[in-house]
């Protein structure tokens, strides 16, 4: 039960859609390979310039700059970090777009240990000359837990 | 290599099915924070009037009156949990489509313990009016383990 | 801010780009639910004839003859195992694609006991005869965890 035949137009519109939504989705996964792979190019090239990132509450960089100084500083502080998004949901409206994702992080901490994190990222995305980047990630932390380690 | 330069008919075509996958997509994501969350609104949005929903074995609750009282006492069992989805198959056939997530949840209990479950959903869709919802959901149950918690 | 109005040409081949990440997700859907639910055609029919399969370092697999024995040999050695998959990087070039995936895998052992990775996939797709398939994924383990299980 399809609609009337559309227009060319209107299937370029609904195309544009489909298509933002995977670079939106393709965003994200490159921010956390780029954040847990330690690839900084990677990392920054998720952002638009002035962007906002707070990566947990009360915590706000502004600026790629700031963002880069940020993301290092983390990498000092934890020995290793994995982030799995899953439940993408994404509103694209023209070259605006927001998004949440769900998030299991598990980080090693420099002494040995594991926590684990369950948490979500509410996003807001620009497109400017074609391209989609991240102008805003807001990390929310519902859940932190301390993983034991079997002896094994 | 691709086929022959399609008809804007067969294009408008598999669009529909691209832009369909996209929304059962979106419609699994909302049933996990609707879920998670404990957004009613959100969770009952996902649902057919007449859904089927297995939440586990033996336990089926038909119809959003009672797939309502189902979610709501279930939020009043547990004192939080997780639901991240991945590995999405989901096959589309006009206005009716099947689909397989996996699923990795973790639930805090009443008692502060956790539990991590590894599950499947077994789904199905229709479309009314061009609107995609789910009429069915089965979560099958593969594992369950019962998570330590580090002294930290 | 769309650009100008695409032919009918240009509007089929960005949807067949958009078909085929698509595709690629599913076939990586396809492997970890093969491999999990120990359902050896789901998990066969991911693959081209000639593929490599490397599923951890210093051990590759070629041709579905050999990836047949390994997958069954896994099965032997190893209770259950659950592959979620996130953060799908998917680049599509014509008939060829590679992409990058984020797992989190969680085993139980013969023994009872469970391990958690963190690991990443890497691989290689071609399309023939307008079919989609694996020729290549490697898999990186970043992390190996023993889970204890609480007493509960």
């Amino acid at each position: 039960m399809l609609a009337p035949m559309p227009t060319i137009e209107e299937l370029a519109t609904r195309l544009d859609r489909v298509e933002s939504i995977l670079a939106l989705h393709r965003l994200s996964a490159d921010y956390c390979r780029g954040a847990d792979r330690r690839d900084l190019d990677l990392f920054l090239s998720v952002w638009t310039p002035t962007a906002v990132w707070a990566p947990r509450e009360n915590v706000v960089y502004t600026g790629t700059d700031e963002i880069a100084e940020a993301i290092e500083r983390q990498w000092r502080s934890v020995k290793r970090a994995f982030h799995w998004t899953s439940n993408g949901a994404i509103d694209v409206d023209g070259d605006a777009a927001t998004a949440r994702f769900d998030v299991d992080a598990e980080l090693e901490l420099l002494d040995g240990s594991w926590i684990a994190v369950a948490g979500e990222y509410q996003d807001a995305f620009v497109r400017t000359k074609g391209r989609w980047r991240m102008s805003k990630r807001l990390a929310v932390i519902h859940s932190q837990f301390a993983l034991a380690r079997a002896a094994h």
